[in-house]
This record gives C-alpha cells, sequence and structure tokens, in this order.
C-alpha cells in the first residue's frame, strides 16, 4: 500500500469498490480500506435486482461479462392482492427497460476480480478507521492492521462503509441532518437451493403481511415474510417460515412453492433514512453510509451505485480537468436521485405491508392504490419507471 | 306532495336534485324533502370544479345549457412549489378530457329551474325528517312542515342529505363501518368580487402553509389558505388573509392579486370519510351522506354526481326492466370509485399542505413528490386522470 493516494476510499462493498474500479479506469489512484475479510464481504446475502441503469454502468466499467452471461433479465413482476393479480410490464411500460436479477454478492465478486487483475489496492482487517482532517487540504486516514498503526494521506476519503460506517460519524453532529422513518415491522428472509415459484418475481399482500417471493438463480430461491420487528430468527423454524409463506401467497405459486433447507435465514428490520449533506469538506458519502431505504423495490444497491456514478465523474471532471463543479454539485445532485427513490421505496413498502392501523382507512387506502393501479396504466407506468430506476441525469 | 311515491329523496342540494331529474327523465315518481329553504341551499358556497364525468351527466339530464353557456373550461392548472411551478396540461395528459368551472350553486339552481318546470314536487321546511321501516318492503319518511306531521310512503329511500343528515344515522351502528382520518388544519376560504390572479388554478405549496387561487367566474375570485385547525373567521380580518395569501403565492401570482372586500369568508375542517356499506335494506346513501373528502383537488360534488349517475341507473334497471341486479351492486360499485377518489384527495393534500411532523422526513418526501411529478410525464397523466375524474365505469 502507498503512503499517499488520491482517493481513500473506505469500505470494500459494491459502492466502494466499483468507485475505485471506476478511477482506475480513468488513471486515477486509489487505495479501498475494508474492515472485514474478504470471504466475509462475500458471504453477506443482499439484494439481487440491479436497475437498468446500474446493469449499464456495470458493463460501462468492464465487469458485464458474468452478469451478461448469468444474470437473468426481468422484463416484469408480480403483484398479488389477495386474490387478485396483476402483472407489471416493466419492459413494455418504462421503454424498453428492463431488471436483472444478478446477486449483490456476485457483483461484488466480479468488482474484486477486476481490481486485482488491475492491481488496485485493497486492504482488508482494516481496523480503526478514521478519516482525519477532512477540511483541510491534505486530508489522511489512519487505520491498524496486523502490521501495526497505518496512514494514508489522500486528497479526497470516500466513505462507502455503510449504514454502521465510521465514515458519516466522521461528521460533526451540527453539521449533519438527519431523516428517519422506522417501520413497525421487519422482513424475514430465507434462502434455499430450490427452482424458486415463477420465474419473476411476486410482491405479495395479504391480511397476514407481506411477502416476497424472489430468486437469485434458476436453482437458488430467496423468500421474505413481514414479520413483528421483535422477531428472532431463532423463533422461525423452516417449517413455519414455509407455511407463513404458503399462507401469503396466491394458489398458483403456493401450489409450486418447493421447500429446501434454508442455507441462510435472518432478519432485518425496515428503515427509510438519508444523512444530509453527503459531503464534508473533503469526504463524500455513498451509498448506505448515507442513506438506507426499505428492501421493497430493491433500491439499496442501485441507490449506492448512482451515488458512485455521480461522485466518480466529478472526481474525474476534477483530476482529468480541473474542474469541481460537479464535485461542488454532488450532494444535491446524488441527494435529489435519493429522494426520488426514498420516496418510491417508502410508497411501494406503505402499499404493501400490513400495518396496525387506525380504525382501518389506512387499509382501505392501500386497496384503493391496488384497484387503481390494476386500473391505470399511468400508474402502472410510474410504478416501472421507478421499478427499473430513474434516469442517473 | 302525494302521500306515496317511488323514491323519497331526503336532501334537496345537487345529489337529491340531480337524482329527481334524472328519474323524472325515466317517468319514475320522487319527491324531495329538504330541511332548509331554497334560499338558504342557494347561498351555500361550495365547491365549483366539475369533472368530465360530471359535465357529460349534467348536460344529458337536460341541464347543461347554462353551465356551457357560463362555466369556464380549464385545460389545465398550475402547482406552486416554493420558487418553482408546474403546468398541468389536463387535455393533453387526459386524453381531451378537461375540467369546467362552474360553482356548485349555479348547479343547484340550474337542478331546482329544470325541476320546477316538470313539476317535480320539491318539500322546503320538512323538519324532523325520520326514514322508517327501512329493511321492509314498505318503507316510509316522516316528516313535519308548517301544515304538521307529514307521512311519505315510498318504493326507496335515497339518503342525500349529507355529512350531518339523518339517513345515515338512520342505519345502525352495528350495520355500519366508519373509516375516517381528520387532518390537523382547515382551509380558510374568501370570495371576493375581483378578477382572480389568473384564469387557472394555482395550488401553492409554501412552508407557511397550502393556499388555493381559484374561482367562481372572471370577476370572482376564490381564495384559500391553509390555517390552524382551531382559528375563528373573526381573528382573520380581510388585510390578514390577503397578506398570508400573497406571502404564499408565487411572486408573478402575488404582483396580480387585487385585493377586494370579501363577501363571504369561512373556515372549514379537512377530513377523509366514508361508511360502508351505502346501502341499508331500502334506503341508498349517496354524496356526502356517505362520505367526505378533503377539498383538495375538489372531488366532494364530484363524488356526489357518480354516486347519483350510478343510483339512477339502478333505480331505473328496477322500475323499468325489474332488474335489481344494479341495485344490489349499488353499494359496491359507488364504493370502489369513491375509494379511488378519497385515495386520490388524500394524497394530493398530504402533498399539498404543511404538516407539523417528525424531524422532517415528510416534508422531504413531499418535495420528492414534486420533484418526482415535475419531470415524470407518466406521474403527471396520473394526477390529470385523477383531477379530471377517473370514469364512471
Amino acid at each position: 500500500m502507498p503512503r499517499r493516494t488520491r482517493v481513500a476510499i473506505v469500505g470494500g462493498g459494491p459502492a466502494g469498490l466499483l468507485l475505485a474500479l471506476l478511477l482506475y479506469r480513468a488513471g486515477i489512484d486509489c487505495v479501498v480500506l475494508e474492515r472485514r475479510s474478504r470471504d466475509h464481504v462475500l458471504s453477506r446475502i443482499r439484494a439481487g435486482v440491479l436497475e437498468q441503469g446500474t446493469v449499464d454502468l456495470l458493463r460501462l466499467a468492464g465487469v458485464g461479462a458474468r452478469m451478461d452471461r448469468e444474470g437473468l433479465v426481468h422484463e416484469g413482476f408480480d403483484i398479488a392482492w389477495r386474490g387478485e393479480m396483476l402483472h407489471v410490464d416493466l419492459r413494455g411500460l418504462a421503454g424498453g427497460k428492463t431488471v436483472t436479477v444478478y446477486g449483490q454478492t456476485e457483483v461484488t465478486r466480479d468488482l474484486y476480480d477486476a481490481l486485482d487483475a488491475a492491481g488496485v489496492p485493497i486492504v482488508h482487517g482494516a481496523e480503526d478507521v478514521q478519516p482525519q482532517d477532512l477540511t483541510t487540504e491534505t486530508p489522511f486516514v489512519t487505520f491498524r492492521t496486523e502490521d501495526g498503526e497505518r496512514r494514508l494521506e489522500c486528497d479526497f476519503v470516500a466513505g462507502c462503509d455503510g449504514f454502521h460506517g465510521v465514515c458519516r460519524q466522521a461528521i460533526p453532529a451540527d453539521q449533519i441532518r438527519i431523516f428517519e422513518r422506522v417501520y413497525p415491522f421487519g422482513w424475514l428472509g430465507l434462502l434455499t437451493r430450490m427452482p424458486p415459484v415463477q420465474d419473476e418475481l411476486i410482491y405479495a399482500h395479504h391480511s397476514r403481511g407481506f411477502a416476497l417471493c424472489s430468486l437469485r438463480s434458476p436453482l437458488l430461491s430467496r423468500y421474505y415474510v413481514q414479520c413483528p420487528v421483535g422477531d428472532r430468527v431463532e423463533d422461525w423454524s423452516d417449517e413455519r417460515f414455509y407455511d407463513e409463506l404458503q399462507a401469503r401467497l396466491p394458489e398458483r405459486a403456493a401450489a409450486q412453492l418447493q421447500r429446501g433447507p434454508s442455507i441462510e435465514k435472518s432478519i432485518a428490520p425496515l428503515r427509510s433514512f438519508v444523512a444530509e449533506p453527503m459531503r464534508h469538506g473533503r469526504l463524500f458519502l455513498a451509498g448506505d453510509a448515507a442513506h438506507i431505504v426499505p428492501p421493497t423495490g430493491a433500491k439499496g444497491l442501485n441507490l449506492a451505485v448512482s451515488d458512485i456514478h455521480f461522485l466518480s465523474q466529478a472526481l474525474i471532471a476534477h483530476f482529468k480537468e480541473h474542474e469541481d463543479g460537479l464535485l461542488d454539485a454532488y450532494s444535491a445532485t446524488a441527494l435529489a436521485r435519493v429522494w426520488k427513490a426514498e420516496r418510491f421505496s417508502w410508497w411501494f413498502t406503505s402499499m404493501m405491508h400490513r400495518f396496525e392501523d387506525d380504525g382501518g382507512f389506512g387499509q382501505r387506502i392501500q386497496e384503493a392504490e391496488f384497484d387503481y393501479l390494476a386500473g391505470s396504466r399511468a400508474a402502472q407506468t410510474a410504478l416501472a419507471e421507478n421499478y427499473v430506476g430513474l434516469p442517473h441525469l
């Protein structure tokens, strides 16, 4: 690892790795610092639905080959609503755009492979990472490895270290504003080596709660059920999970459910969260470090990628054209798209889940939302254009 | 007044009068009972934006002539959002459909004129109206006039007597379900004989609160400002009202504001309310008797008209074709459209008003809603198709 670099990237998830690769392609030095081991990073099960713009950017970065080979292009998905079913024809509604099912783990693996081939330095096991002197012209990052205390000088720090990372924490509290909504339920997810109930995703609203049939590949299914926020994974045997899932699915799908042993099972809370601004001096936040969406609609990874799109262009303009307009605009540019995705994720979450509410008004509004959606091409188009991803601008 | 009629219509507002006229045109006897005097009914200032379907139905009922002469066809409206302005091109977005500005008072007057000409009996000053024996085949309505106690026998009772009317109250509490949301603010409205700030309506979101520039005619302006729910009209001099309005309008509109003395000023609470079902035995509810929307988007009168469309067709099928399918379906048919309008009114209200909220997340969602709307033809189309009115089916 050099003692000095252009951009110190904190966090070796997909956001940090993609930024590193885009900078490398532009001939800009960077170093990636990751607290965990590579095996640990690659063991995390995350989202798996890539927007059209994410796919395009991964191809542009030169990591599209395996995705294009193994990824599943989805031209639509289903919304199940008690007895009814609505097919959302993404391709037809969103001007030919689609989404691609390809796990975040696979994206991360492809990025590691490309960075290894390029020789971009990635430091794993970097403990106690501390971005410092961020509001000076000479910021640096200190951290600790097996070899002892380290110091990396840089021009900029990219905070790609996720919701629990140190970078957002490095911003003084009076210079950052937090916007947050916590939902009164979680998602219990189960991964199993079985064919999915159908090729496309099913988002199911049911009086027992929301359920989602997703997949990672034709032989790897990912299922979710809405669960109380206090539940623990130990409360949910595979059997109980499948019983609950089956009860919430439309008949045709329920009949196709193949119950395999879980190879991963976990509960995630649902949260909307945005930190503003996404810049502090020479620190730029991207991805989960700055914002969280509830998983409904799969915007999390895609937002991280669009942040990196904006940030990489801004850094390239700085280093290659000595032009700081994009850097100065980064926070506002990224946030404009972030908030639209927050709005969509909040809306889709609000529509699809079961809420304990207020005498039933909210449930009737949910039903009206579905009825309206089912009958309106305009409403379906709005859903589809958000689902495949709004433009990166 | 006869002692017996086919349909006893309780309430002489636009819903009851339109039903009476449609039944008369079909050769079905009815009697309208109204507690107030005609002058009182005609003095009430109410909504003034008619959906395309409302306009079509009024024409079909033979009361379109003056509306077509004096009503103002609006092909769009503006949404002002702090500094920004979005023009919603209704005609272009909603397949040629428009709305017509023509006051509810004028609609009511036209209906009275047509009913007078037709000789349909309308009893004003009907006190203590009581629909009775509603679940038998021989319902009747008792009431009191200057001439003493009266009794009107009928086949059906139409409850068109508004939110505070007796008809909904006549349904046993265990056979009706109420869905309700009360908003933490009201609308303070002012009517003045001055030209409006512009030809089309302006819905304005401002950090001080919502404002609406509406009109009844090119010489009669109707303005509104969001106000705290506890405010009294006496707290608001005309001067204070205009100052507040002006502060909330975009510059160009504010510069055009002509302050005339108020000829009416009142505060209305904002409420979403639906009673289900809209039938009890031989009583059928329509309009405000069954549901209330917040005024944002002007759905109240239009929903009453679509209820009457469904109810008149159902009654005509019963009497002319001895076919009760439509009557049996009335509540479900009407409610399906009611809930879509409730959803739209709730959404438009939620987007446009200032809420004291939760650390700002809701405000950011409002801003994202506007930003998304401003950039998405699909979202504008969804707004426009709701604004001009969803199909009557």
